[in-house]
């Protein structure tokens, strides 16, 4: 079975909204044995949507819609929709009873008309309950297929394909196994890596596949296999990983699977019983900031100074001025102190530091741009790192982050060795 | 003219990579004047690609591809190019001698055969240097249409859009004028907003369209223009802003078009030569993170104590216990005095202070899932707002970012009428 997602607004189309519901859907349908097809982004307007429908039925078995719902779309995708099936509205009275709740509850007034009258929806739909918004999503089948349409709004869509969606489609269909395996390496690039694995990759069955996806000093591994034998998908993936396993050793992280390379450091700070700081000069915060994204990350995340200025290293985080003086604020000494002192300050077993020129002209320092020190400090010790990362600002921040979270992974797993 | 995007990958159909390329390369086209008739994502198959070949052909001008190059790629989009305009590859002498650069300066290797093959492009395609990496960009007229087809990686597109492909389009094209201008408001709901203004949008010209795009407790208004009058659209869209800005005074922000609102906000705190700090609970340094995205930052933006554990807002922020005793570290008094210790830690004129849970599970405090306090100290005052922004982390997170900058953004302002 095939899916299509296609997403609905001129938004998308002019680059000011980055269409990320498109992405969260195909990871949900992937993970039950949907495969999408692709991923087509479509203007507010009538024609167009009619046009992708109709494509859509030839390669797709399950149709996602999401976006252009609402009063100020003109609620373009319900009346298409309406036009397509050849269908009417009817006001559900479960939905608005919802939105009446919605407007009592978050909002304080009576909702309008244009408000209610999100609980109009075609005839044909059965309609799927939107329990953080007051457009509903709609399924409807014709010939064979499924038509799902959701709004917009992420955080709504999301709710509605976790919460509605999928089940819906798994008692509907029967679905083949798919089974996704994703290693995280860092610090081998991707050419290196291909070159390194490239015998092992050769010889793959016919039914894994392989895909690189390289980001900012992180290589992912994905190994893919579909079928119906859920067993023998299983043990030959297992089969693979080992043997693939002993070639990455020096530069393997973990399954993303088990979460972003964020949550598998906070599980096994959970599980060590260990806390953590940071020090963020050039990085700014985002080190922490990806931390704190985590659910649960006060378990073992105490906190960070973002001494983006001089003077705050000294104030804040008590950075001897003579220090700075003798070697810059971009050095190996500087980092290292940073680390040493932040780990005092919010008392923890783990810090991290950053400092260095993101760009795109020289800060307090003379250091080049793209220069950034990352340390590592510990309760019984410190070292540090010096790297280029290039002229790009972003791109010299991110690999600046994912870098320090390496450094701190790697800290991490010799404790566990000891 | 239209344009059509195909962004090439399975990563992007399995959900485990947002295509963020296709939302840049349509804000670039959409600033000179080219609209983007619709975004694909196909995958890394010939026939799926030959596919979405043929069917730009019949809607667009332009045709963007992008992704499906490199060595663990098998250059996809490269042989499917090569049969779809039945061309032959050839070596091309300027991207092999920078191949060999970009090695000798980065990697300190040799490049491999693998490495160089990326010289070879197809005997009709016009090369686009790619400074970033070795995948050269390529320009092929077919029928009265150019293909282009670019890089994945973003960073290396990105420089291939704006240093090559925008100019070479300009001189190629004569294209119409387009006009966006995006008004910026905080604190008004999409609804709220679209009754507010219902009679002014009525009453516009049919040449200039409007968009709502709300975003966490952000909605940005989005006008747009397009001809072949230049004069005259300017003269009508700053018409219709001068008719609107009085309607949403207590609301508006700014214009997007200069810049985001961290931006807005650091060209105002420059122009006025102050500075700032941040004192950062539960959006755990992403406050200081989306301040420091931007260039320049260093001029005003001075630090931040992320103060995750309450332990942190003892030790690093010197709040006092007894004042986290009688009030709870969820509260106006304690992230009152987060802003001002803060300010004074860091020396700054301004100061911005988070406190609150966002969830999934209440934490130190007893303060409901999605309660936040948010203060702004001067050195003359300080004040803080509650509020909840609901039960999702993410949101909750970005929602507070959002206000606090918007908070801040109101003082300045102030300031400046001063």
């Amino acid at each position: 079975m095939q899916a299509e997602i296609i997403a609905i607004g001129d938004e998308i189309l002019i680059g000011q909204v980055i269409d990320t519901n498109s992405a969260f859907i195909a990871k949900e349908l992937n993970k039950i044995g949907v495969s999408v097809y692709q991923i087509r982004a479509v203007q507010d307007e009538r024609s167009h949507i009619l046009h992708a429908l109709e494509a859509a039925e030839n390669h797709a078995d399950i149709i996602i819609l999401t976006g252009g719902f609402g009063p100020t779309k003109d609620d373009i995708t319900k009346k298409t929709i309406v036009e397509y099936f050849d269908d009417g509205l009817v006001r559900n009275a479960t939905v608005t009873e919802h939105i009446k709740q919605l407007w009592k509850n978050y909002i304080n007034q009576i909702p309008s008309q244009v408000n209610l009258n999100q609980a109009l929806v075609p005839s044909k739909a059965q309609v799927l309950m939107n329990r953080y918004g007051s457009a509903p999503g709609m399924w409807i089948n014709k010939n064979g297929r499924v038509f799902i349409s959701l709004p917009g709004v992420p955080y709504e869509m999301k709710a509605l394909m976790v919460n509605e969606v999928i089940s819906k489609l798994q008692s509907t269909y029967k679905f083949p196994y798919i089974l996704h395996k994703t290693i995280i390496t860092y610090g081998l690039g991707e050419s290196n890596l291909a070159a390194r694995i490239e015998a092992w990759e050769d010889a793959l069955p016919n039914d894994i596949k392989l895909a690189y996806l390289p980001n900012f000093g992180k290589v992912r591994l994905r190994l893919s296999a579909k079928g119906k034998d859920r067993v023998a998908i299983e043990t030959e993936m297992q089969r693979q990983v080992e043997l693939l396993l002993p070639l990455i050793a020096d530069v393997f992280v973990g399954y993303e699977e088990n979460g972003s390379l964020e949550a598998i450091i906070g599980k096994r700070l959970t599980d060590l019983g260990k806390t953590l700081a940071t020090a963020e000069s050039c990085t700014g915060g985002k080190i922490a900031e990806s931390l704190t994204a985590i659910a649960g990350a006060s378990n073992y995340f105490k906190g960070s100074v973002v001494s983006y200025a001089t003077q705050a290293k000294i104030d804040v985080l008590h950075i001897s001025e003579d220090l700075i003086k003798a070697h810059s604020v971009v050095s190996a000494q500087v980092v290292e102190a940073m680390a040493t002192n932040v780990l005092q300050l919010f008392h923890t077993d783990y810090a991290i530091a950053t400092t260095g020129n993101a760009g795109p002209t020289k800060g307090d320092s003379d250091a080049e741009v793209g220069t950034v020190f990352i340390a590592i400090a510990t309760k019984t010790g410190v070292y540090s790192k010096q790297f280029n990362f290039g002229n790009h600002r972003a791109k010299v921040i991110n690999k600046a982050v994912n870098k320090a979270l390496e450094m701190l992974q790697k800290e991490i797993l010799k404790k566990r060795d000891c």
